[in-house]
């Protein structure tokens, strides 16, 4: 998928919410625990009830590897049933990988070969030759770390050189690896005032902006200074949405809440006449 | 297992090695392709042949993630054959991974709980919340990234701040996090011309070296700076020694290569009096 078939979608259902697929084996609904795979019984429960309202499926790797080899079953599984039931939706393998480029070569492969992602978030400190094979699949997509949404984000993305945070020369630097139809940055929506800085560095780059909901972040803070005249944003909330409620009704909690952040993005896209 | 143990085998193998399981399947010998689990049948006899002369074993998971669930069964039978059969050596889980609190300790769970691993590699962009939840289980270890074996590294590790590179930064702040008997750092062989510097910030912490063999690095240049009263180096080759034969004859071809670092070891060790 490319930028412009993204900002469609955006455009079609009115919405840039993404929706964290961090499904918690401890976390899930207890009548669910009976089912075969209960991890992918849930997912393809919040997907449908979902996939009206979002434009993204963001599953976190950590959550299925905790399962080990069944875990890497249940993220199979849940990334083919999305292909499969809504090919237009983007989905992003949050795995913050990165390596030395012949190791890279191999998490390209496996997440978007055989895992079939369209994007994968990678961590930037290796540098170039840990990214670039990420660059090398058509139509996918490099969702590099910028300024991340958790405290620990202060420890050594701010650090200054030549006025500059390291945040600052990550995305500079970066942005001259690849189009802005391979790349996107990870910015946390916690970090609402750095989102004017950011853009003047990448103006053209869609974000993907985790920490609305469970960490605190604002989306009208974020939409504020984060939106391009092609959306440009990527909002994703995990736990606000699929744990919004422990019982059988988690499905269609699930789909009120992302109804709910939905016709809020509906209203500022809107606003900022983008629809 | 704690600093002084992995001593002791450093002592009883008079070996710093670490050997990489870098098990590419399109890299094994053909002969392996018929059994059930190619991968692990390669590991099986690679850890078998090396075991006297390594005092770690290193996969690295994107080889096991490329094959999608069948690899990361093949990566938790390495690590069970290893803890079975040689207790002894320490295993560490080559992931660089790293992420928000609550996910990390997903990570954390996956790979020191399921895999049994004893130590992980750790990316450090994400700060202290993405680093805390794999120290708070006893006995294993981080090791985190600080200054990587790859041309990348030069991107962004050696940005100046105050007189400070990262990598330098990343070492004095991550040290604080930390005792040396729960952090070990990954300095590659590629800079021998660091490791004094970096002895300078961490004189007691254990280092991984990668970059050895197809890296191009040199292990009398990284001794020669690296090396602290308890050893405080582990020295990895993966392609090196365990592509060293694509033939039936892999396995001993690996035990010689794996035979001549060790000696060369033995003497450095020898030489500087920790023998």
């Amino acid at each position: 998928m490319n930028k412009k078939e993204l900002f469609e979608q955006i455009k079609i259902k009115k919405s840039f919410l993404c929706v964290g697929l961090d499904t918690d084996i401890q976390k899930i609904p207890t009548h669910l625990l009976h089912e075969v795979d209960p991890v992918f019984s849930f997912n393809k429960a919040i997907i449908d009830a979902t996939s009206p309202f979002t434009v993204a499926y963001k599953p976190n790797t950590a959550f299925y590897e905790e399962n080990g080899a069944k875990g890497w079953i249940s993220l199979e599984k849940t990334i083919r049933y999305i292909k499969e039931n809504y090919p237009e939706i983007f989905v992003i393998a949050d795995a913050k990988r990165g390596d030395i480029g012949n190791t890279s070569a191999k998490y390209a492969s496996a997440f978007f070969e055989k895992l079939g992602a369209d994007a994968i978030t990678v961590a930037p400190y290796m540098g170039f030759d840990s990214v670039s094979p990420f660059l090398n699949h058509k139509d996918k997509w490099v969702i590099l770390l910028a300024l991340t949404s958790n405290s620990g984000s202060a420890d050594f993305q701010y650090i200054s050189s030549n006025n500059k945070s390291l945040f600052e020369i990550v995305l500079a630097k970066s942005a001259t690896w690849a189009t802005d139809d391979q790349m996107m940055f990870v910015v946390g929506a916690t970090h609402p005032e750095e989102f004017k800085q950011i853009r003047a560095i990448v103006p053209d780059h869609f974000l993907l902006v985790p920490g609305i909901g469970a960490q605190g972040g604002d989306l009208q803070a974020v939409a504020e200074n984060g939106l391009n005249s092609l959306c440009g944003l990527l909002v994703n909330s995990s736990r606000g949405i699929i744990y919004k409620s422990d019982k059988e009704d988690f499905a269609i909690q699930a789909s009120f809440e992302a109804e709910k952040i939905q016709s809020e993005m509906s209203y500022i896209l809107s606003e900022k006449g983008l629809i």
